[in-house]
């Protein structure tokens, strides 16, 4: 089955092979067997066998959210309404989920994660990593993957993203069975490896444990790092090749050097670079300071944008809002932030397939109900996602 | 036709009559002849015609967004996207779109404002207030009031919205024009009278003739005031007993007692209060410092929320986002900031019978797709409203 797409306003197409021509005026789309099979002048179109019309609005790739925790049972409203009147909660945390996601079942999890994932999906995300970490049980972390893979391949392991209470008194052990018999279990329903490094989480040596036994399991790297403060997390991603290091809101000039250096490396067909992914999402609901997108673009850093949706720090899921905060907070253009939005995350999950669409993509694009890609910047909180196709098939 | 909402997770009614139980558990609606019919608990529901099961999600009563321009021509986004950027855009403005409207077909500006009020609708708004001034010509200020009363009853005649070009040399001719042709012919069109005091538009004197004229006419009066400095538009507003102040960044303290005076008034059996609406859409996307709700609140004024959606200063129509901003940055309670974009847009609109789901009142709601109405603050951007009631029918 083929599809033209026609009547396109606006063709974004972030096609990494003409980076100097992002965008189409008067284009069309053709997708093929799942893949974006020609673009070019509407005019020149080839026949498909089917038509759909944009109605002259704007069509984009697909976003490609690289950084999700969406497999957890309850949620976190209570500490969220307190958190922003100001009012301590002592009750909250990442350890509240994991007791609320290890005592919930399978069906419960699935149902959630499956609501989840369609309201992403509805709001244009087509390629979507999902993070295990609030199981933190051999047995609740694989269950984790598990359930998120039925969803998506891009699935990472986070059995490092917090001590559990049961380890607080023996961390060494904790950092041991991650590396060990939770590992095992988890690697083969995971494509990533991920560590929180943060003061309250895991440390910088630890964390090289533990990615490097990932790596060797067969798992690609990648970190969160410097969200609240600076840390070594930039470097250590850096030294062993992450595929992204996650928040750097508090990155230091030596970090931003070394991740414009690795970007570089890349550009001179070196290996693939290490993404800065920013989550403003974030800062929004915990109102910390956004991180600085400005900087690292003007480095030549990859940088990527995400939602980081989870039930604490950050429940949206929202990828046009994180694209309309990125305009507003981060320094970033609108087609800037779009990018980073789509082929950002797909670089951040080491896909050349999807954040595009140029020829031989995935045919996963967004046909706004706007005719120029920043409306999601101008129109925050407008739902402009009218229509999302997934290989080329409409999704609803 | 009678209409059972069951299944309701929790129901927000935020009935005036019972100041102190603005939400129920357990509860059931019925919406009978387009009004709530009854309220209580679900286990004692009279039988109903038809039943929407609520699949245990929030209710709660439409959105009121008593402030909007949405009559107009053209759009704005590359002067958005200049003064995102920190660009000077000297070709911006008002003016812009006043000279896009007047060009633009009677279709075009009834497709558009169309089109605009769907998206405000799916989005939960069941009473849309909408403003003339991008005609400022007595012919494309009628024209406008026509187009927005073919949609909603609560249209407002802004003739006052700023000098046109033609008149710069004779701002008293514009004001005489306001004040009389062009109030003759717009009147009978509309409910309220607006005038955009500031700096770059009206003075507080001119504002004073033309809302005395317009009252004179029989319009409610409401002010443009204190957005990007103090100004005596809130004194004015209080003076004339208009409905509402809206903006208000940038209120003194003398300003605020005079809003909270007028809201003990009411409460005390006298003249309807005066309305702070504030319009935090407008301060994300002009990166203008955010209204303080919290110091009106605690004054005991009377305040809503409300979009401003238009072309120029912030064109985002989303009452769930303006919720969310209230949460993060005005210091409203979730509750508090609901209640502002429902029961105040109904005071600042002078009505009684919207915004609320008390017994009589209209039978617009909408079903979230969430089970708790916090979350539309703890999930910003996420399109959480699942069903929309008017009159207790479904309108999708
Ligand atoms: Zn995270
Ligand atoms: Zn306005």
């Amino acid at each position: 089955m083929s599809t033209l797409v026609a009547n396109i306003g606006q063709l974004v197409t972030l096609d990494p092979a003409e980076p100097d021509r992002p965008i189409r005026a008067g284009a069309a789309l053709v997708i093929d067997g799942g893949q974006v099979a020609w673009v070019g002048d509407a005019a020149a179109a080839p026949a498909a066998d089917r038509r759909i019309d944009a109605e002259g609005a704007a069509v984009i790739p697909g976003f490609v959210d690289s950084h999700s925790h969406l497999v957890f049972g309850g949620d976190r409203v209570d500490e969220f309404e307190a958190r922003m009147a100001g009012r301590a909660y002592t009750a909250g945390g990442i350890r509240t989920t994991v007791a609320a996601t290890r005592a919930a079942s399978d069906d419960a999890l699935r149902t959630r994660l499956a609501h989840l994932a369609a309201q992403a999906r509805a709001q244009g995300t087509t390629t979507l990593e999902i993070k295990s970490g609030y199981g933190l049980t051999v047995h609740d972390e694989e269950r984790a993957l598990q359930l998120a893979r039925e969803l998506t391949p891009e699935t990472t392991f986070l059995g490092a993203h917090v001590v559990p209470a049961e380890f607080v008194d023996d961390r060494a052990a904790y950092v041991d069975l991650v590396c060990g018999a939770m590992l095992a279990a988890c690697a083969p329903h995971a494509r990533f490896i991920d560590v929180f490094i943060d003061r309250g989480a895991f440390t910088v040596d630890e964390a090289r444990r533990i990615l490097t036994a990932g790596a060797d399991a067969g798992l690609l790297p990648r970190v969160h790092a410097a969200q609240l403060e600076p840390d070594g997390g930039t470097a250590l991603a850096v030294e062993l090749g992450a595929a992204s290091v996650d928040h750097g809101t508090f990155l230091t000039d030596g970090d931003v050097e070394l991740l414009a250096a690795s970007a570089r490396a890349e550009a001179a067909g070196g290996p693939l670079a290490t993404v800065a992914t920013l989550l403003p999402l974030v800062e929004f609901a915990t109102r910390q300071p956004y991180p600085d997108a400005r900087r690292l673009l003007d480095a030549g850093a990859a940088v990527a944008l995400a939602s980081d949706g989870n039930p604490g720090s950050n429940f949206s899921t929202s990828m046009p809002l994180a694209v309309a905060l990125a305009v507003r907070e981060l320094g970033m253009t609108p087609l800037e932030a779009l990018a980073a939005a789509t082929r950002g995350g797909a670089r951040a999950l080491r896909r050349g397939d999807v954040g595009h669409l140029g020829v031989g993509a995935r045919g996963d694009a967004i046909i706004l109900d706007a005719p120029d890609h920043r409306y999601l910047a101008y129109r925050p909180g407008v739902p402009l996602v009218r229509q999302v196709l997934v290989g080329g098939e409409p999704t609803s």
